[in-house]
C-alpha cells in the first residue's frame, strides 16, 4: 500500500522553509515505517516513527509528552514524563490494537536484549491511539504483533501519507483522514540551523470547523452533495496524535514547550480540543542520547538556551498545520466497516487557487 | 477615564450568537472596574473582575487556571488548583504592581472578616499580570492599593475596552494592546442555554504573526510607515491573561477543560505561546458558590455532563480570539515612557471590509 | 488458592477504628477477586477491585489518580485525570501481562455494550502493574485474557491476601510481598461517619529501609541466614500500586488529594520512593456514579467540604501503611522462576511483641 | 538575633553521614540569613537562602518545586517550572509579608540590572510563606522590604535554627517550631561523592501527630501540662517550606524528582499533608548555573544518570527529617500576640535517651 498520488499542490503554512522531502524524515535519522490492512470491513493499521536506527532500550531518546485533552487509551507517557526518554520507537495503531503493539514492543525489546524483566529494568511501550471505528470493524482488533514488526521493517526516509498505515481508517473533519508529515528549516541566533519535522495521525474534527490556511473550507464544501459528508457533525469520537522530532539539542522539559506548540497548529485549523477527541503531542530530539547503562559515557551536548526556542516554537505549530493539510490533500477515498465511505477531501473541493482568489 | 470610541465595527468571530453586551459582563452577576493611570511615563492601571457581589472569601466560586507558557508572575493559581475556588475578585495589572495589588487584597479581605489570619485561615491574593514596560515606566511601580480599590469601586456591567485599566500600557503585534471582552451564548442539548463570557489582557504577538478571523493582516500594514511599528519584530517580552466565565454549572475539572480552549483562540490570532509571553488562562463559573464555613449547608446544581462540553469549549476559543480583537480594534494609540507610541491597529488598517473583499 | 493462615497478629497502624473486615471490602459495594498462577517458573496473576457490582461504562465512578514515581507501565490515568472517572474494574498484574489484561477488559466491555467503539465511545482500559520478574518468569506473558476474566468472576468481599493474584510473585523490602488490604471508620464534623478501604500490591522496598510502625526492622532481620535475604540490597525494580476506596461523597479534585496521602503511608514504610520503583495511587468514591449516557438524569450528593478532608487523609496514610503491612504479615514464602525463593517475612521475624519490648 | 543554644542533643535521622555543619550551608557556595523580629506582638522575619554569592539574575540555577498540598499563598513556582531555574535567592517569610518581600527582591534585582523591566526581561521573586498568626500579629504586615535587604545581608554559611527569622513566631506539633537545617554525604556508584543540603521552615503538624525517627512522642509529652499545648489539636492551618540543596549536576527534571522526596521525609514526622498545611518542596543545584544572556558560552556537566539517583533520594527524605527535628529541638519559647505561648519541645519532652530505652 503506497499513498495515492496527489492531485493537486496542498496549501502552504507559514514562512519557514520546508527540508528536502517535507517530511520528518528531514530530521537525521528519523524513519517512518507503515503497515497497512485494507479489506474489506478491516481499514486499519500501524506507523511506527523511529528517532535512530540502533537499539532504543540501550540509547535513549530524550523526548517529553503533552496531552491536551486526554480523552484517549495511549500508553507510556508516564514513564516518559517521569524519565525525559523513549526507550521504544513510537508507535501508532487504532484503540483497541494497543494491546496487540504494545505486546509486540515489548516482544522486540526482550529479543535485542534478553535480560529485560530479570536482570535489567523492563521496557516501556509506547503506543498512541486514534478510533478509527467508523471506517473499521474495530472490534476485531484486526492488527497483529507481526503487523507491527512488518511497520518497523518498513520503515525509511520516504513517508506515504494519507490512508495509510495507522491512518488507513482515520477521518477529519468529515473526510478521509490519516497520515500526514511535513518539517520546516529554522535558524536560532545564537547557535544556527536546525530542522523540525512532524508526523500526525489525523482522526478530529467535524465539517463546520475546518479552516486551511485560516481560510473556513465549509462554505465550499456544501455544494458537494450533502450526503457524501453525512455524519460530519456528528460528535467527535476521534482524536489527534502529533509527532514533533527535531535535531536540536534540548532536554525533556524544553521539549515539552515544544509539544505544546502542537496545540497551536492544531488549533489554527479549526479544532477546539473537542471533548471527545484524545489530542495528544509528542517531542523528541536525535540530538544525542542517555544511555540505559549509567555506567557509560553520556556526553551531552550544550543545550539550545530557552530564549532561542521561539523559531522551534513557530516550526512545530506551523509543521503540524502542515501535516494536517497533508494528511487530507493525500489521503484517498475509503469504503470500509457497514459500506461507511469517507471522501478525500480534494474530491469535493473546488482548485486552492480559486478559493484563495485572486491574491 | 473611558474607553475611546470605536471608529470602526471590529471583524467578528464564529457562528455564535453574542450576548447582549458581548461582554463578560453578560454572565449574569459579574462585573469590572478599571482603574487607569496615565500620566507621562506612567501609563498602567488594575482592572477587576468580581464573579459576584458579595463576600468573595465567605461565599467562594469554582474555578480552575491552565497555564499555557509560564514565563510570568502571576500569583494565587497554586491554591486555585489545589482547592478549585477564587476568594478574590481577579486582579489584573503590571508585573511589578503584582505584589501592591495583592497587599490590597488582603487588607480588603481582612476588612471584612477580621478574623482572617487569626481564627479563619489566610485569604489567598488572585493577582495576574503582563509586562506593560514598553509604554510605562515599570521601575516606579506606580500602582497603589488605593488604584486597586477604586478599580473594585469603578465595577459595574458596562466594559471599557482598549488602554484602560491594566491594559493602558499593553501592546499586541507592534501596536496598541489591552483590555478586551466578548460573550458568547451556548446551548447544550440535554441541558439548555448558558452564556460564556470572556476577557483578555492582551500583551503579546509580533506584527509578522497577527491573523484576524483568519486573514493574516501583516500584509496590509506594511503600507504603513515602518517606523510606527518599529520593535513590532522584536522577541516577546508580553503576554496574555485570559478569563472565561460562565453561568453553566461546572466543577473545577472541568473548568479547567474550559480553560485550556483558551489556547485555541489564542492560536487562531497567531500566537505560538512565544518563550516570553505569560501565556494563562483562568475560568470560574458563577452557578453556584463553595461557602468558606464548612458547617453552612451547599446545595450544588447537577454538574453538566462532560459530553456536553462541546459547546463551551467553541464559546471559550472563540470568545478569547473576539476578546483579543476587541482589543486591538478598541484601543487609542498611547505616548508614554521615552516617547515610546503605541499605534492603535484601526489606524494603520485598511477598512475590514476591504481587506475581506466580496465575499 | 486461598491465603495462607497468618501465623500471627499483624502490627497495627495508627488510632482510628477498623472496619468490620479491615479490608477494602468495607467500604459497601466494593469486591475484589483474585486468580493466581503457580507453577514453577510461573508464579502471578491477577487482581480485580470492583467499585459496584454493576456496569462500570454505563454508570461510572468518580476517581483520580496520582503518581508519585512515574518509572511504571500502567495504562488508563490520562482519560482517568481528564474524565475524573473510572469505566471499567481496577486491575492489577505484573508488567508485561499488561496488554493481555487491558486486551481482556476491552472485550468484556464490548461483550457488554456493543455499541462500543461503534455508536458508543470506545472503552478506557485500567490496568496497573508491578515487575515480580525475581520469581516470575514474566517473559512469558502467562497471564491471558481468561485469567482476568476468572478474577472478576471470582471477586467477593472476603479478600485473600499475601501471595495471591497479581501478589503472588510480588516482593518487599527483599521478602515476599503481594497483596494487602486494610480498612478504617472516620468521622467528619459536619457530616458523620465514612469508610476509608485500601488495597495494596506491595512489591517495592530494600531491606535496609524497612520500618514497621515506626520501628526498623533491619537490626531483627540480620539475624536471619544472609542467604536467605540474598538481593536484598540490589537497587529497587519494584513498585507498588495503592487503591484508596471510600464511600465519602468526592469529586475527582478531592480524590486526588486523598490519592496523595497514600505516599504519606508508604514512605512511613521506608520507602523514599525509589527510581526504579512506580509508584502510584488511584482514589476512587461509591458515593455517586457518572452515567456514561448524558441525558440520564445524575442527582449528585452534596460533596464533602474539603475542611473535612482531614480525617480521611489520615485514614489513607494509615491503611496503606497497614495494607502494605498486611501484605508481608500474610504473605507465604514462594520459590519461582530459576529457583529463586523470598521468604515470608514472619518466618524470619521474631514475636513482634518482643519487639517492640515492654510497653 | 542568635538561635538558642540546644539544651540537648537532637535525635538523628538514618544511616548517611552529615557534612562538617549539618546544614544546607555545606553544599559550597550556599549561604543563609535572617531578619528576626521579635517585639511583643510581631513575631516575624525572614529568612534567604542564597544558591551563590553572584548575581542570580545573570546566572541562574537549575531548580524546581513540588507542590505536596497547594494551600498556600507562595509566589514565583510557575516560571519555575517552565524555566527550570532560579533568578533570585529562595525567600521565607510570613503569609501576609509576601507581596513587601516580593516589592524587595525585584527592587533589589533592578539595582542590580537596572534595564529589567526595560531592555531586559522582568524578573521573577520567590517567596514561600507559612502563617505565623497564632503567635505574630501577622496582620500588622510588619516586615517591610529592608528587612528582607537585612537578611540578605546577614547571609553566611553559619545558620542559626529554631525561632528565628522567617521562623521566629512559627509552630509544630503544638510546639515551638521555626527554622531547622541538615546535611547528608552521600556516594554515586559510577559518579562519587555529592552532599544534600536541606533547610524547613516547620509550621505544621497536631499534637497527636507527631513522631521522632518512627516514635510516637505524644504519649511522652501528654505527662506535661495540658494546658501548655492547649490548641495542639485544633485543624491545621499551618504549612512547611522544604529547601533541598545540592551540588550534584542535575537537570530541572532530575531536581523534581529530589523534591518530591522531601514529602516521604515529612511524612516520617507524621504529617499527612493536612487541607490546611501549604506543603511545598524545592531543589536547586549549585553544580552550574545557566545564564540569563543567550549569547554567553554556558558549558554543562555531564549530568547524573537518573539510576543514580537513590542516593539524593534518600538524603533528601533524611536530610528533610532531620531538618525539622533541628527545628524542634533548636527553638526556643516564644511568647507573642494576645499572649499566645508556643513551648520548646525540649522544655517539654524527657530525655531522648530515656525515651529510647536501652538499645
Amino acid at each position: 500500500m503506497t499513498a495515492p498520488a496527489s492531485p493537486r499542490p496542498a496549501p502552504r503554512v507559514g514562512r519557514l522553509p520546508r527540508g528536502a522531502r517535507d517530511a520528518i524524515t528531514d530530521v537525521a535519522g528519523v524513519t517512518v515505517g507503515h503497515c497497512t490492512l485494507a479489506d474489506g470491513e478491516v481499514q486499519t493499521g500501524v506507523t511506527v516513527v523511529l528517532p535512530h536506527g540502533g537499539d532504543l532500550y540501550r540509547d535513549r531518546v530524550p523526548a517529553a509528552g503533552v496531552v491536551l485533552n486526554g480523552f484517549g487509551k495511549s500508553v507510556g507517557l508516564m514513564q516518559v514524563e517521569e524519565l525525559g526518554v523513549l526507550e521504544t520507537p513510537v508507535a501508532l495503531t487504532n484503540t483497541f490494537s494497543v494491546p496487540a503493539v504494545a505486546a509486540a514492543q515489548i516482544r522486540i525489546a526482550i529479543t535485542a536484549n534478553p535480560e529485560i524483566g530479570r536482570g535489567l529494568p523492563t521496557v516501556n511501550p509506547l503506543v498512541f491511539e486514534c478510533n478509527d471505528g467508523h471506517l473499521n470493524d474495530i472490534q476485531r482488533m484486526a492488527v497483529e504483533p507481526a503487523h507491527y514488526r512488518d511497520a518497523v521493517g518498513a520503515a525509511g526516509t520516504t513517508v506515504a501519507e494519507g490512508s495509510v498505515g495507522a491512518g488507513r481508517g482515520m477521518s477529519s473533519f468529515g473526510f478521509k483522514g490519516g497520515i500526514g508529515t511535513a518539517s520546516r528549516r529554522i535558524r536560532t541566533p545564537a547557535r544556527g540551523r536546525f530542522t523540525v519535522g512532524t508526523l500526525v495521525l489525523s482522526n478530529f474534527g467535524k465539517l463546520s470547523q475546518i479552516r486551511v490556511c485560516g481560510k473556513p473550507l465549509a462554505p465550499y464544501l456544501r455544494t458537494a452533495s450533502e450526503d457524501e459528508v453525512v455524519g460530519a457533525e456528528t460528535p467527535e469520537k476521534g482524536s489527534i496524535i502529533m509527532i514533533v522530532a527535531t535535531d536540536a539539542p534540548l532536554d525533556a522539559r524544553q521539549l515539552r514547550r515544544v509539544a505544546r506548540r502542537a496545540g497551536a497548529g492544531l488549533a489554527r485549523t479549526g479544532s477546539v480540543f473537542g471533548h471527545g477527541s484524545g489530542d495528544i503531542a509528542l517531542a523528541f530530539t536525535t540530538a544525542y542520547t542517555v544511555p540505559h547503562d549509567p555506567t557509560r559515557p553520556a556526553p551531552m551536548p550544550v543545550l539550545l538556551h530557552d530564549a532561542e526556542l521561539d523559531p522551534l516554537f513557530e516550526a512545530a505549530a506551523d509543521g503540524i498545520e502542515q501535516a494536517i493539510i497533508h494528511a487530507l490533500w493525500r489521503a484517498e477515498t475509503v469504503t470500509g466497516r457497514a459500506g461507511h465511505m469517507r471522501h478525500a477531501l480534494t474530491e469535493l473541493l473546488p482548485s486552492w487557487a480559486d478559493i484563495l482568489g485572486p491574491d
